[in-house]
């Protein structure tokens, strides 16, 4: 497996590559890489001739009160893990590397709905995903791109600017991947003593118990959310950053859940801010 | 010549040449062509397989009381220059199929130097130019792209994003095509009268009587705007909207000429607005 430190050594190795006429499939990650990811590197591996790897803590995207400096690195045991899901190629630059002096180039996605969830609750965290998601699609020249289902409107900020800039990239979404438990796995989830490992169960669960609710034929989307918050309640530890529903995957406000819809939460246990979501589709 | 309407039709055009081994050649326009345009074309195509010229004029790259529907369109004409000039194909949609409903992602070049000269006036002009160029860049697949000097700052702001995001392409910038009379080639230069035109030639003679200056050894950059304001005010008809010496291509503030600058001017003739520069190197 190759190891690209710098832009200009993830060009050289993506021109060759596409040279050869391979298919180049590219997962960016920030690392602290778990189960979730892997798959994705797996599906990769499914759909391209050659798989690129980023892992890259994306200062752009961090607020300034968020973990920038506390987010988990640990390239090494990464390594091992993507080396293991046959991966090519990882690239690992440091920031000064993607953005030198001068830098000034932002990609502003400005839908209403990349205010929402994730998006209200952190300005600016969208602009910086969009700049650099862009900035690594054109540097592995990725004919294919795979994210998580996790980071949900993440992936409709990123579907929205693939297809308003047109680029040449495919992107594929890969549905979440949860521990025995129900936790949805995150790299965040390191940050969990036991005793909150337990209580963030909660997310899932809430959850999953609307999902039985409208499985049982509640389409009524007030109802549904009511459901979720007071699961969510019932547990002391958890503090609820946002519980939404809506369509997907523009995320507009819908009374009734017709067609796609995403139910979808952040919340806080202890200091952790975790989120999770489900699509329901009638 | 082939005439390419919708995204999807110039999509399909370029994926074929790409599966063919093409290198294709891009010259973004607004139409209304003249000899600056068709060296462009010309330039493409000593450099390129296939040459495609693209004629949009970008309602996004207007101000709200800007010439957006007074811009002269001539399609027909401008196919049968682009024809004569050897050019491939032309991309020529509608505003609605570029900008479809939804579409809310913008490119920001947020650098101090898109606030000067021209970014100053125009506000958003800059933002609207990163955003079509990257878009038709994506669309057509585009090896190189071409850029007349005379909308200098254009390629400084081009440079610079192609360069933030990794676009992987490269940026031609062709030196300005000008009349017999010194005057630059403009698709504005239409709007002007006969004595218009002829009050119109004050603005290449004072970057060319500047120029002189400073190849006579003034490199003072305050002596040598002196001599541009002063020549500029000798013409009554002719009102300055600026007239800046700065470094190129990072238009930084400079007191003297070292390496390479730009002395750049647009200045009012009627209700017409005209810019013209010389880069100057010591």
């Amino acid at each position: 497996m190759k190891i690209l430190y710098t832009q200009h050594e993830i060009k050289e190795y993506a021109v060759e590559q596409k040279k050869a006429g391979k298919l180049i499939g590219l997962v960016p990650t920030m690392g602290a890489l778990h189960e979730g990811h892997l798959t994705l590197m797996r599906k990769a591996r499914e759909a391209a001739d050659i798989v690129i790897a980023s892992v890259f803590v994306n200062p752009v995207q961090f607020g300034p009160n968020e973990d920038f400096d506390a987010y988990p690195r640990q390239f090494e045991e990464d390594c091992a893990k993507l080396e293991a899901a046959g991966v090519d190629a990882v690239f690992h630059p440091e920031p000064k590397d993607m953005y030198p002096d001068g830098f000034c180039t932002y990609v502003n996605v400005e839908g209403d709905f990349t205010k929402k969830l994730c998006g209200g609750q952190r300005p600016g965290h969208f602009r910086g995903v969009a700049t650099v998601v862009t900035k690594l699609i054109n540097l592995a020249r990725a004919d294919k791109a795979f994210f998580g289902q996790k980071d949900a409107q993440q992936v409709c900020v990123i579907r929205r600017f693939v297809e308003d800039l047109a680029i040449p990239v495919e992107i594929n979404m890969v549905p979440i991947v949860r521990e025995d438990s129900g936790l949805a796995r995150s790299s965040r989830n390191m940050y969990l003593s036991a005793t909150e490992k337990e209580a963030a169960l909660v997310l899932s669960r809430s959850l999953r118990t609307a999902e039985k609710a409208f499985n049982d034929g509640i389409s009524d989307v007030s109802e549904l959310k009511r459901i979720i918050v007071n699961t969510i309640k019932e547990e002391p530890m958890a503090v609820i950053d946002y519980a939404e529903i809506y369509s997907f995957p523009g995320l507009e406000e819908i009374s009734k859940i017709e067609g796609e819809a995403i139910m979808a939460i952040a919340v806080k246990i202890g200091k952790t801010r975790l989120i999770d979501n489900i699509i329901l589709n009638l």
